[in-house]
């Protein structure tokens, strides 16, 4: 299945080109008191760790826009000013050094003030993404139209116009429902109606688990049909699991790989090892790996050789232990229960810097 | 977006219709030892309250296939029998009562022993699952095609004429990638190339996390565009995660539901109450409820009220604390945190029974 790119038009973001040819980008979001800088920037430094090439920060008062200076310039990536109600902190976040602001229509709707902040960023030459959310689309367009994708789409037109009218065209467009299909239907719409990026993304869409299926399932949809230039997976979870599962994704279209992709069995009557505990440790490990290799886990001798043969390493459950293959060769001996965790943390380390994959 | 199902024979298992107009089933798999028929019955019993419709049991061996009687009789759940490499084993498993056979081409090809099994099934008028892996396609397919798309399905169609041969045409298939958009070519393939029922799923799919990616951009994918008639969702994890993960791609499509749908934001610098933890807990509590209702926690002011409006049961954070929302209005008071696991399930076990949703 060949994936054709939607065109569009691009916008930069600190060192982060979105839409265009570029490649498609990973973001997340913070949820320490931005106002706390020391803990944002620890946050941000692990969210990098886990993929993410772009975080936001949610600056809801004068104490977390004074905090944005520090965070800029300590966290080395491209940080984004999550703005609601107060253009004035918008005004103060581009004055701090943000690359990008992300606005929400649904309570920014004043001309007067959208003025402010619209010729602020662009005095700076940052863009805005107009963010809309489904439970948070202005009052007037919600009685008209409701909260689908009509409604979602014409809250996004709507900023776009008062963004235009005062020159501004320097924008990325988000169109997030907490309904998987509401969002897929909405970034369609958005697609054939518009040439702006689109950053994707399922609002509020639950737990690590639930919010993982929502997210690939309407994030898969849209990349498949070539929409979608930026993603952010939210979840309510680990902040870490967002940047990792938005890879994972990627990964599963063929978009894009950072981490070693891992390919465990599912377990049976027939299983000889702990395979979801070894995959459980495999995947630890492998999220601080950068490359792009395969590594099998496999509890019997039915999918294992086959597996083992075409993963670059594998585990294998056998009736004499746990084996290990290399390059689709079995390494010497049978590794032991006690020994799993150090050993493979040795084997794949090695086998990632002889891939050239750096390991960090 | 509507998604119109492609047309297919059904076949029967047991209680359950796959393929036709029947809607989307879920099946799992059990991990215990098949011969321990208690423990089998147990972890069937756990995956079906989790949603499964069709459990799996692999049979490796003449243990197995005698604790088969007990655990088809005491599961009250159609069980089909796992069969590899000896296909005696699906004889006594079909003298079992088991209401289908998954057999593997990759292990199981020679012609008379195909027959053998086939007239077994036939005799009881139960069908087959042609179930082809990436990991066990037959070596000549494989030394000519290789392990893609096309190689899984030239084992699918070599054994489809095996079975039609001997007159046995009450067939599924499945073919089933490590990597998810090999499984969808396959797929896309199988439909357009031949009328029978289609088993989805993404195999060796890993550990929960990444198995829940994979597995929902895949079968995703596949349901979006009309195809796929019953699902297994593959995981290196809890067995009840299975079910679980697929109810979600199918609600996700809008194309079924069994458990209530929670929707939480991913938290932020204003988040004031531990959204992760209350979504997690009342994760817990849902999957245990049936329902058709949609219940939210918000972290914050932002999106929280107009989620509370959306949701028929919603937990918001605000200054006075976590406050409770029902039908979009507040309940009086607010929830300390001490009591927030109780007053959640006693809250919406009330609503699920008011719903008409049999609490379980």
């Amino acid at each position: 299945m060949r994936i054709r790119r939607r065109r569009c038009r691009s916008v930069t973001v600190g060192s982060v080109r979105i839409g265009g040819r570029a490649p498609i980008s990973v973001q997340s979001m913070t949820n320490t008191p931005t106002a706390d800088a020391g803990a944002t920037i620890a946050q941000i430094r692990s969210l990098v760790e886990a993929g993410a090439q772009i975080v936001r920060v949610s600056v809801p008062d004068e104490a977390s826009a004074a905090a944005l200076h520090r965070i800029v310039a300590e966290s080395g990536v491209p940080i984004v000013a999550d703005i609601h109600f107060r253009h004035d902190l918008a005004v103060a976040a581009v004055e701090a050094g943000v690359a990008k602001l992300r606005i929400n229509p649904g309570n920014i709707q004043r001309p007067a003030d959208v003025r402010v902040l619209a010729e602020k960023a662009a005095s700076r030459g940052i863009p805005i993404r107009v963010g809309i959310n489904s439970g948070s689309i202005p009052g007037h367009i919600r009685e008209k139209l409701g909260t689908g994708a009509d409604a979602l789409w014409a809250a996004a037109e709507r900023h776009l116009l008062l963004l235009a009218e005062t020159g501004f065209t320097d924008t990325v467009i988000s169109l997030k429902a907490s309904d998987p299909m509401t969002t897929v239907e909405a970034n369609l719409r958005a697609a054939r109606e518009c040439d702006r990026p689109l950053h994707l993304g399922v609002t509020e869409a639950g737990p690590s688990l639930e919010g993982a299926v929502r997210s690939s399932v309407a994030i898969g949809l849209l990349l498949a049909r070539g929409i979608g230039d930026t993603i952010r997976v939210s979840l309510s979870g680990p902040p870490e699991d967002e940047p990792f599962v938005a890879w994972e994704i990627l990964s599963s279209l063929g978009l894009g790989r950072i981490h070693p992709r891992l390919v465990s069995c599912p377990t049976c009557a027939r299983t000889r090892i702990d395979v979801a505990g070894i995959a459980g440790e495999l995947s630890g490990i492998l999220r601080r790996i950068r490359g792009d290799f395969t590594v099998a886990v496999m509890g019997c001798e039915v999918n294992g050789p086959g597996e083992a043969r075409e993963a670059d390493f594998a585990v294998i459950g056998s009736p004499a232990g746990m084996i290990l293959f290399e390059g689709g060769r079995r390494l010497p001996g049978t590794v032991q229960p006690g020994e799993i965790r150090s050993r493979l943390e040795h084997e794949l380390s090695r086998f990632a810097e002889k891939q050239g994959g750096p390991a960090r």
